[in-house]
């Protein structure tokens, strides 16, 4: 018998526990589930129950972290990214293999030697974005390789959604994972791109106005805004010269402009804690980021304010939300993002009826032979229910049949890893393809 | 003899150097002047060798300091903000009263208690601003509160400028303190003030455009944009029920329309390093921000995208930095903002024949018997060169009179202090309005 280790059972945890207890038997392992919020670990292993152990555990105490990862031949980490790091260092110290979804930590690099050393893989970036994105876009740069071909571009978006059935509010958004990650998606370092061989920096509070209109067959417009440092990712796809080269998140059409208005009022600051008392109501906190003079109309002010059509669609969105409603914004002393993320957690919500929607989208155009041609590559994904959503499926199912190769010794490499070579995107993306989650690749003439 | 350690020989302590060398015999005092730069510490201590020994510090070196620091009586921090904590804590174990310019750092409130048991004086924001705007504010509004007045609103702006007969370049500034504090000036949380009662939040990307216009008699127009945090002021200053204050920071007048383009571009940007190499143009360092599609005409593309009058006033300031030329930004893998920065050390000089200017200006509105009326208070300052500048003088001499005070048992608070009290402010007021740093006061009708 071997033994995995999941830390952390939030959203996006319910299919790779499907998964991971629907092979138990035939793979002869035995998985702990190790969740602050019991109920919610509970509930994902039911019916499972037979092969799966549920225990209580804040990841944030070290030494029962540690205990239970010294009992465990694997361990996966599905918890908040900051606290993957603890858990890393654990694994080297306690001789582990480890698997997460998220992207490598800066300080995860300096340690790459040790885990070579100690024979322990390191498998990052396993999830759908970044994750999937990877190994798609890899096989083909590796069959365009392979062809002789010069590459001239690639772009390649992801987004999160909720089906076309499911759509009925006008952002054309749920929240199929983290909250929070939605509301401060963009800050930090500004998004890094290369266009023609120059390259684009641009800050966070111009994000969300440079968009591009991506056209999906069947699933319609959707706007498409860059994503964090896609510069970094020439070298890591072996691409190093590529005169264009942009990661992007897609939103439904029309998201991006209102969403810039939230941006713009300084709705999603998360720097500072509002003075505002907890029975203000959504209009103080909307006048909160309006200037002095604006008039006594806060819908007039707010859209002269942002250089926003009265009645146009980015002011219904906001108006939709109730901020300029009487509602209370019900708790003090949080951020702004904090205090919007409350309200948007009660509007945005994947109903228990409700499906999500994953769309992935890549575009390579290359030169072989002097003849510069295209192939488009998609993938869409609609969840089953809300458990089982799109995201949770795209994010675990690669998790999982990753730990499937790694516990039966089909991952050579030791060291930190992301899914780049044949030897893990092939028997990945072959064994998605089967339970559903395949692209469909076009070739178009440039 | 009592022995005073400056730390630090910056821009900002000339002044200081000057006032504590010239007092040294009366007040039998000597003075340690610990400084990495050798050579600008002993060309501030010029001609007053006698009283000042000049040793070559690396703050950073915890052993050297402390052992700086325990040989004497008093110790003055004109280091770097950032490196106040440690000062402050090596004071605190062996012993020593302290005077800083700068904020009070969050973590030293909870080490209140400690100093005051200790007997020991921490005298924080002693400076220019902070500094005399506390000190002019606080005498003024003791007065009102001994008249009996209700305040209605207090708003308060200082600047350190470059003075009209030096002011010869569009944007009409001269560094006359640390360059990098000008490039990054409103970054990290939202400005916060209030207004008529209405809280109100400004984000960094707003902070540029939401400009008050304040006129000085005989200095011309400037642009006042707030500064940090003004609410905590309000319990600080003891008007907690105030509705309208705000500390601002001023500019001429047009400065802040072309600081924003540059903020609206991401030039202020810190957070990432620049792939562009060092013989890269200015040109190109610009186009970095540019969406592309723009044009081959990059002042048009510019204008356009930020919405600029392509001949305006805005674009003159752009003009005259050389951003649409074709000079090399000289050096690679730094920030945007510290790329920025160099261009700016190398445009904006305060040459050896210019003199600066510092300007405050406060506005105090009350009610005192149903009447309603405003005192304006004023303070220019024009330094004499530029070594001894204006932001030299008002930043230094405080502190100065400052470390007479303590050392000579006048100041009886212990534990830390700003500089709030009439047995702080009168005496320093009345100093620095007989060394020429004095407010004109105006009562007006409201």
């Amino acid at each position: 018998m071997r033994s995995i280790l999941l830390l952390g059972a939030g959203r996006s945890a319910s299919s790779l526990i499907e998964y991971l207890l629907k092979h138990a038997a035939q793979q002869q392992w035995t998985l702990t589930v190790a969740e602050r919020d019991l109920a919610q670990a509970r509930k994902l292993v039911q019916g499972g129950e037979g092969a799966a152990h549920v225990v209580e555990l804040d990841a944030a105490q070290a030494e029962a972290r540690a205990a239970l990862i010294a009992g465990h031949d694997l361990v996966i980490s599905m918890l908040p990214a900051f606290m993957h790091m603890d858990v890393l260092r654990d694994c080297l110290r306690l001789r582990k293999h480890v698997i997460t979804p998220s992207y490598v930590p800066d300080a995860l690099w300096p340690m790459d030697a040790e885990f070579k050393q100690a024979g322990l893989t390191v498998l990052n970036e396993m999830g759908a974005d970044p994750g999937i994105d990877h190994m798609s876009a890899m096989r083909i740069l590796d069959g365009l390789r392979a062809k002789g071909a010069r590459m001239e571009a690639f772009e390649s978006y992801c987004g999160g959604l909720v089906a076309p059935e499911s759509d009925d509010n006008p952002w054309g958004y749920k929240f199929s994972w983290n909250p929070r990650n939605v509301v401060l998606a963009g800050q930090g370092p500004a998004a890094r791109y290369i266009h023609h061989g120059q390259l684009k920096y641009i800050p966070y509070h111009q994000l969300f106005r440079r968009t591009t209109r991506v056209a999906l067959p069947g699933l319609g417009a959707f706007d498409g805004y860059a994503n964090r440092d896609s510069l970094k990712y020439r070298g890591i796809y072996g691409i190093a010269d590529i005169p264009t080269m942009l990661r992007g998140t897609l939103r439904k059409e029309g998201y991006c402009e209102a969403w810039d208005a939230l941006v713009q009022l300084g709705c999603t600051e998360d720097g500072f804690n509002l003075e505002l008392p907890a029975e203000a109501t959504w209009t103080d906190y909307l006048c909160a980021f309006l200037p002095e003079g604006g008039g006594t109309d806060v819908r007039l002010a707010t859209a002269k304010y942002l250089g926003l059509e009265p009645t146009g669609r980015a002011m219904k969105k906001l108006e939709w939300l109730g901020l300029f409603g009487t509602g209370a914004i019900g708790q003090a002393g949080l951020t702004p993002a904090a205090t919007l993320q409350r309200l948007l957690e009660s509007k945005w919500v994947l109903g228990p009826g409700d499906k999500d929607l994953l769309v992935m989208w890549h575009r390579f155009r290359y030169t072989v032979e002097n003849c510069t041609r295209e192939i488009h590559a998609s993938l869409s994904v609609i969840g089953r229910d809300s458990i089982h959503t799109a995201m949770a499926q795209c994010v675990g199912l690669p998790i999982g049949i990753g730990a499937k190769l790694l516990l039966n010794g089909q991952v050579r490499q030791h060291g930190v890893l992301l899914p780049l070579a044949p030897g893990l995107y092939n028997p990945i993306l072959d064994e998605l393809a089967e339970l559903g989650i395949a692209f469909r690749e076009q070739e178009v003439e440039a």
